[in-house]
């Protein structure tokens, strides 16, 4: 990478080809979001993507942590959602488990090679990490604790995406347990305590001056995901984009997915927050149908307005001009 | 400043006048936490740092903020810890409010002219800025949100301590929501966005490379208290000393003062936090003698153990070997 600067994998739609190839074309490294997609959609992004730019890419893989849920409290908080039903139009989705085609998604990736694949909710077994190697690809776990790190170093991975408390969208925690997620700039340092690998810091960064932040704190590189979501490139929904005008706080919930995730505070987190079951990705397909339509009717307060905690700073520009911009501030914070 | 540390103020205990000389002996700013103390204590204090040391050091001031508190909430809590009288063997402390003797105390630093007196829980008025300013003093504030930064400038004050949600003790916002607090570097950016103050960093910082990572992100130094917590100049308790060593989650609770706080999650917290009123300092004196007594008994269990996201990077090392390790630790991080 010319400029430390990855760009997030922005699953459910921001991330399009054509933001990656970008970051990555600017001097950063983009990242694919395979999440929820089919293996045949995630082959023709890096086709669309390879096809804009010879550069390196990653591709982001949600590892399929299975972790217990109650049925009866999903079905339970499928009731409570008979008001959203009713007011969009539309009947919930089938609260499904998924492994997101985890196998032929890591079949997908052997074969196309990407530069690095990156793992979020969990830490994949030696076996997939000698695998990626074999096939002259870097594997980087995403980790949220210090304990997360010490599985993800003993697994042979080459870097760690450390993600802060202040990350927009999911936690990517091996568990999703109700303790509070630490920040980044502790976090980093507490990891920096239990490995010497290279360290990808993550969340709520937005500027170069928080590039450099993390840099000077121990970090190799700084992960952005929320500040690309207004360039023209992202996938980023109008009234998504129209939240980030607005200075409404953001907060942790499960109403959405099923699994601890930060977005802009609205309506749908408000009153389904504290009713939400632990029980991922069953509520996201559960709820997916309400979002969609909330989407296209250009309602803000029916989706899930995932953003980190710095979005207010995120700006409306192309994401070349942007990942200049960060790298020239970073440089120019670094040299006093 | 040598060393780009200030020392935080630690009311309750921790921030004895040892500890306070030591840090600004050492090269960095340490200040005296006249919380909870009377006018004559704090004066003692101011007298026994200045016997220590010629260096400069800050007084913090509570800003006596009057929140709506709910008197049927405060007997309702009140009852609810019954079983921790019985347990304890002390019944519990009248629920009052209190302003903390703050006229008394802002004569006292008027007239004793510490080089610094920062505020917390509120911002200071014009006129009370403009007093210290007259008296050849500095005035900083201490705020959790863009918000509360446009209120201290327009005040007056000369910096802004901006703490970040990792910070432990209490959040100095000026009223106590339910809003998620931002962590440190977005809240730092998001601040500089409103304000070119100088930026004193708070929250989770506890080695120099954290002083580093906030100084590139544009702070002018980080407030470290958890990390001088085990010094032998603290006035930390033996209980809260020990429940360092283990490996807890920490989390924001009212259940010991009635305001959010950051603490190691313990039995008291985990048992009384869902039910705790906002009403503070009421709840800071409902169950002051609970924490007497189990702070006697040595037991962490009934103790709010005070403690930031990085409580577990604290050293039992002199206070001044510590601000020199942070200082050649920064300098070392910032020449790369």
């Amino acid at each position: 990478m010319e400029i430390p600067v990855v760009g997030a994998p922005l699953a459910g739609g921001p991330s399009m080809p054509a933001l990656v190839a970008a970051v990555s074309e600017a001097g950063g490294l983009g990242f694919i979001a395979a999440g929820y997609q089919t293996v045949d959609e995630v082959r023709r992004e890096i086709e669309q993507v390879r096809a804009k730019t010879q550069r390196p890419f990653g591709v982001n893989l949600f590892y399929p942590t299975q972790l217990p849920a109650e049925e009866a409290a999903i079905a339970e908080y499928a009731e409570s959602l008979a008001g959203e039903e009713q007011s969009y139009g539309v009947p919930c989705g089938e609260p499904r488990w998924s492994d997101d085609e985890w196998e032929g998604k890591l079949g997908l990736v052997a074969r196309a090679r990407p530069t690095v694949v990156s793992f979020t909710f969990g830490c994949p077994e030696s076996p997939i990490v000698e695998r990626l190697h074999a096939n002259g690809i870097a594997a980087w776990c995403t980790i949220t604790a210090p304990a997360e790190a010490k599985i993800a170093a003993a697994a042979g991975v080459d870097a760690l995406v450390v993600q802060g408390s202040e990350a927009g969208g999911h936690q990517a925690s091996f568990n999703d347990t109700d303790e509070a997620p630490v920040a980044l700039l502790p976090l980093l340092r507490l990891v920096r305590g239990v490995t010497d690998l290279p360290i990808v810091a993550a969340g709520g960064i937005a500027c170069g001056e928080g590039v450099a932040g993390v840099l000077s704190a121990g970090a190799s590189a700084a992960q952005i995901g929320t500040a690309l979501m207004l360039t023209p490139e992202a996938g980023t929904s109008v009234p998504q984009r129209a939240a980030f005008a607005g200075d409404a706080a953001t907060g942790l919930t499960r109403a959405f997915s099923g699994r601890r995730a930060r977005g802009i505070v609205n309506r749908f987190m408000r009153e389904h927050d504290a009713a939400a079951p632990k029980a991922y990705p069953q509520i996201h397909y559960l709820t997916a149908p309400l979002r969609a339509a909330a989407r296209s009717a250009g309602d803000p307060d029916g989706i899930n307005l995932w953003a980190g905690q710095a979005y207010q700073l995120a700006k409306a520009a192309p994401a070349a001009e942007l990942i200049q911009r960060w790298g020239a501030e970073a440089r120019a914070a670094l040299r006093p």
